[in-house]
């Protein structure tokens, strides 16, 4: 039949085993192992695999062309082009700066990442106290991060910096024992397969098929990212994405099968319900303590993601903030991921590079709070200040988040036993305390807390109930 | 069948018809009339749309990102990054004129075109005399003069003319009642796609139904072409490039199956032997009269057929060249398809303008024993200076480029009647003539050769056998 | 006589007074008040204008078409073609990164200056505590960032920002009530009158009377700076610059005749000697009380004064560090100008954003320390933590700028007295002292030093000598 | 005193002998020959050095920033920003092309000449026929075409080309034994000190003395030009621009005092009145003999001197035209310099080279009769078609720029002798006539005229009177 000679005849679409006939047929074959079938039932059922749970904060990188402008935010090329509202700053801003009639497309020459050194990029990770990096490989503009063939003239190989992003951060990251993600935008706002598909009501699949899940399943073969972090998804349902087969490949027959973790974000409908750990929304913070595994992204600069050529300080997540909403976010059982946009030069803006040395600088002390902790069976109360609690082991850690006005501290919820121990990260001695009442409670004598730059700090409680 | 479901969700490519299911299905369906096979014997059958030979002079214009660097030729990408020769002047161009890592991509933003007038240009190709206009809309770098859905962020819409070169051609071209045709490269040098294809043997077709045929189709459709001038064909059989197939749609089902008429790349093998009229090599001379209509595509820069910026004169054709290959061409049953280069400001340069409405003044004299004429049963002769001859209907046209040195011209060939009658065109009266001997050959009193700027004559021979 | 002719036919020169006919005329006309000769015996001897010293803190602003390869430094067009040293890494970074013999003039261009918003500028530094600020008018490139009539396609309004970039900032910061300076520097790298000067070893003045003075007089006469900061003095004699010339109409004619400093390099051999207040080197550092009054520049980039791209947060100081460097500046009689450098896009980065306002928000609690102080008798003692003085009025300020590990704080050259009272600047309440011995010294109990970003605390020593 | 100092310390200016001083004393001086006094009626009395009158046809070469932008004409910037009609066309262009607030100085990087190959124009010169070549050294704009210390950072060394043009095309236009010519123009559109010596009503001189006259001697000390071609004097008198005293030392001390010519824009009111030979006004024709010695200058491109991208062959003039005027013009005792406008890439337009070479082929069979000639005593009849005649020695030259209709051509004015002799330039043969009256006029018998590309021939008559 016509159709296998046309599979057959592939090329740059690597694992044979993903063609459309297989990802029907898989379930089909002999297996030597329990398979994922390409349905949420099965899908959902996946264990997430162990290391993200215990990695806590990561980094999230937006970078692209929309550097380049570095105004508005990522979302540039819609709020310009897209979207046009009639006041549009975009709008306002291209008129003012650049020639009539220019495009998009032809910022991409700009995109020069002559300072871009990975290994500098992965030494402020490392230094930030992060255990894993998502980097954007293709953001809604569509543009790759790496010389994607289904991308051709439309990557940063063949336009702009002249290099593989994608492959050399990834080593960089490696080498310093970091997990490596990318970002994948499942839509792209301007490309015209996708917006035929669009205006077939999204019966067509032109765009899935020859170009999102060709490269897809290229860059995972190519980069093998532990983290999948989708994007993009909303305006379809997950069956014009294909994303079942898509996760079922992932997850039985790709090379990262073992270690990847992906989010929610794979179809309208899905977030909050389906796939790996959930994000459900940017910078979502759930009331209590959520069922299922999730992730908070966040972004230092409080209005874009990519880099503002124009931002400001006060516009800033100040470190004590971004502290507050890490503590906040483990408490209650999610990762952080904390975004930063870096220049089109290639270069992290050094008010990001202080910042997340400084989150770095905190996690020396406190990080045994945070790193493999698991919610305690109270994630937070209030009585003197408030107080967030993560647990270890035997070893339950309350985190102050602000300081407390007088000497002692008292805590609810903890109940006290002969044994117990408490002691403050980073100060050498055990700490007094009494019980409140002698079943429940405890007051703890603080000593004078020490400069952090965090303004944060962790009793540690040892054989408490 | 999952196969059906892909094929039926096609977007862009819109002749539902031409699936490839309905490319080998096609013979069985009930048809009104007969239809052409996706075969060579089937499609070389196919008789050629008259106006094609009775137009005899087009214009060829090669337009695309080339210009922008305007060096060399057209094939400066590939003379720079594709053969790379040690010594290559473009790479020492690039060198001398560029930064370290320029992409050919990043020229697209200057390929302006901002005095593009496409009224203008057609008024040119009129006053020149053609009779059909075909474009380069797709050269072998794989830029789209239009703005094609298969070639995102490669096209001049997206960058650089952000506009539809091929559409407004088209429209000035056929207010004028010029034909149309458009040039389109098979192979793009570097297309990933096309790469891996070629690396596989050609025994993969990602190239081809992801990129090539879609947008092939769809530029049918969309600007109904009446020349597809094929190209770009060597590197592969035809098999690779489904040309048959592609070429049965065209003669049955396309928009413009009763007046399309198109050249012989359509695979390795194929030039000279297959497909509509035969280009066989560029600039093709042949010896004798071919049995098969042909074409002959020169340009008036002989060094390439983009603009070079540093053209000099004694590299271009003379007008007289010109106007003696055109008629040879003519005479030999060819088709002469003359060539010019715009500049990437979309402007024809003037030495060019000037030479075509140079041809457009000769031809307003000597036009009759051109368009709609037919080889003779002699095509040339030598006795006092080279003569070639045309034919309409009685009428033999004898057309001489060199300028006789005495005041007679003898004809060898010519067989005269009492009825003949020689006239020179542009002049007013009857010349005198007599028979060489009473069974042939014609001696011609020329009148002073009134000075035409092709310096060529045309005698009109009346009732001769 | 012709010269008169000459010199009477001035257009862009304003000061009619200042032509060299009046420089050496001057002291000959009648005077109302005594004015000051062209020597550095009268110049030396000018009062230094009140509000200078009292202004400590001012912001050093270098911006200029260097920002736009912001690489290596302010320096860079003299790395990159003056030096040249054989290894410098300008020389790499442009051919890394731009066409060969691309010229440093073609930078200016990419000054653009878009976000450029003095308002915001002003804000900043008034958020910062600064009293003045100084901008480079016109750096050693020549550029000068108001439309100078004498760097006529050289300048700001002619190429890049297309605006009046020292104007424009100078009515945003006197709207703050902030002191505006200007800094120029004498010599331009690469102007051809100066490097014939040169040449002639500073026996022609071409540069001088063509270009230089005509420019400073008509940039004093038009924005009324309030500091003029000298520099690029060094190669040439302060009789090759006219500085005498220049100083006497500065101080005796000029439009700012009564408010106006300036610092001390006029000519090679004037820093530390000449002038009004002393700069003697960059990021000078007395070891003990100065007798002149004298100021240090530094900059918030340890490694340059121009905006670097690629700078890195371990090249930049910390807080705690400029607030030390502020302290000790002070209490040695000094004032402190901090300098950062903005991008070609306009923007003060926001890590030198943040060193500004953290400078100030210190400045909120201790500025009464700094603003108009005096040197004490002591400025600086280190019995328990090193403790620098400054003085005010009747009372002493001892600022600690290491945290003591101890409550107590023992200071040996105060002389407490019964009335002596005294308190920590943003503390509420008065701290108990004991004397160390009857005739010298105070142990001081602290309260828990409260967190200040700088790192610094403030104690306020009332009635003691 | 003090101004002696001043004088005396120049550094660029090289030739002492020019100061304003001595501009004024030379008259004291004792001098080994008569020398020119600055006045203008000594300067009107030196005669023409002799090689201007005998070359008789030079090449106008329109060079600058002006041939970026390569529309509307040379005065792009001024009808854009000097002149602003409403509905300027430059201004519609620059608002349709370019960013808001771009200038015109930043077009300067876009002047590449990276295809400027001196020794190819110059070829193209001496093959037109011509004998002087003249660049615009620094046409209105200011921009100059060398590295001219008096122009830092606005000439072809500093920005663009980055190369000394007027130099290089010095040296090669003089290896061929051409003369070798600059157009200066004495005013500066935008340059502040111009535009501030107009506000001045012209009684300042600020701009002559520190720009215009110091590169103006600097220019001719450095590159000898035989021709200056003085423009952009017409806004103010020639006392303003010291006219009389730079062509005092330019015919008395210049190092080109010998054969330097110059023409007749030195000041409003001089053109056609005072200097060297007349230009009058651009294109300027006379209706009869002039009495004094005169150019005209023309330019193939009607519409414009310098490049236009956008120029069409319509808007050229034809070389029949160019032809018909230079004859016109010499019969007339005029000089004719023909105006060519390179690209910004370097190149003499293809169509333009064309031209010239035509000239060329001309002037290599009809020159002895333009060469060295002398008007005649008639410079123009009617009787059958236009005649143009010129002298030399006992030969008078007939030229007839329009084919006669007939075979004999009629001349009235020529008086035979019986030793007259006729020939056709190119032909072989003397021609057979007789005369129309015993006294006066002759008639020649034609041959056919052969084809020559300027369509015009020349009758020798030798002996007549």
């Amino acid at each position: 039949p016509p159709v296998n000679t046309v599979t057959s005849r592939r090329s740059d679409w690597p694992p044979v085993a993903m063609s459309p006939l297989y990802l029907l047929a898989g379930a089909l074959l002999p297996l030597t192992a329990a398979r994922f079938t390409p349905d949420w039932a099965s899908l959902d059922a996946r264990p997430l695999p162990a290391w993200y749970d215990e990695a806590k904060l990561g980094i999230f990188i937006h970078w692209g062309v929309f550097a380049v402008p570095g105004f508005d935010s990522e979302w540039f090329w819609w709020h310009w082009q897209g979207q046009k509202p009639p006041d549009s700053r975009c709008v306002k801003y291209m008129a003012d700066n650049y020639p009539a009639g220019f495009t998009y497309q032809e910022f991409a020459p700009q995109f020069r990442a002559q300072f871009f050194d990975p290994e500098e990029w992965a030494d402020i990770f490392r230094a930030s106290g992060a255990k894993y990096v998502v980097l954007t490989a293709k953001h809604h503009e569509g543009f790759t991060n790496w010389g994607s063939p289904r991308s051709w003239n439309w990557n940063s190989v063949d336009s702009g910096p002249h290099r593989d992003l994608v492959g050399d951060l990834g080593e960089a990251v490696r080498n310093r024992s970091l997990h490596y993600g990318l970002y994948n935008s499942l839509y792209e706002w301007f490309n015209p397969l996708y917006l035929a598909d669009k205006k077939n009501g999204f019966k067509t699949q032109e765009f899935v098929m020859h170009k999102l899940l060709p490269e897809l399943y290229n860059m995972v073969v190519r980069y093998r990212p532990e983290v999948i972090w989708s994007d993009g998804d909303w305006e379809a349902p997950d069956t014009y994405w294909n994303s079942t087969e898509f996760l079922a490949w992932l997850y039985n027959d790709s090379p990262v099968k073992d270690t990847i973790v992906t989010n929610d974000r794979w179809g309208a409908g899905c977030a909050c319900k389906h796939g790996g750990y959930y994000n459900c929304e940017d910078k979502y913070t759930p009331g209590q303590l959520p069922k299922h595994k999730w992730e908070k992204c966040t972004s230092v600069d409080t209005f874009s993601w990519g880099y503002r050529r124009n931002m400001k300080v006060k516009e800033l997540m100040p470190l004590h903030t971004i502290i507050q909403d890490l503590v906040h976010t483990v408490a209650l059982g999610g990762n952080y991921l904390l975004n930063v946009g870096p220049t089109p030069d290639g270069m992290i803006p050094p008010v990001f590079e202080e910042r997340l040395r400084s989150v770095g600088a905190w996690l020396d002390i406190n990080g045994e709070a945070i790193y493999a902790s698991k919610p305690w069976r109270v994630q937070m109360e209030n009585s003197t200040v408030p107080v967030w609690y993560t647990s270890k082991g035997t070893s339950v850690y309350a985190i102050v988040t602000t300081k407390p006005s007088e000497a002692t501290l008292k805590l609810l919820e903890p109940k006290t036993t002969a044994a117990t121990k408490v002691t403050l990260l980073g100060h050498p001695n055990p700490l007094p305390w009494s019980p409140v009442t002698p079943s429940s409670g405890i007051i703890v004598l603080l000593p004078e807390l020490p400069y952090t730059p965090g303004q944060a700090w962790t009793l540690k409680l040892d054989n408490i109930k």
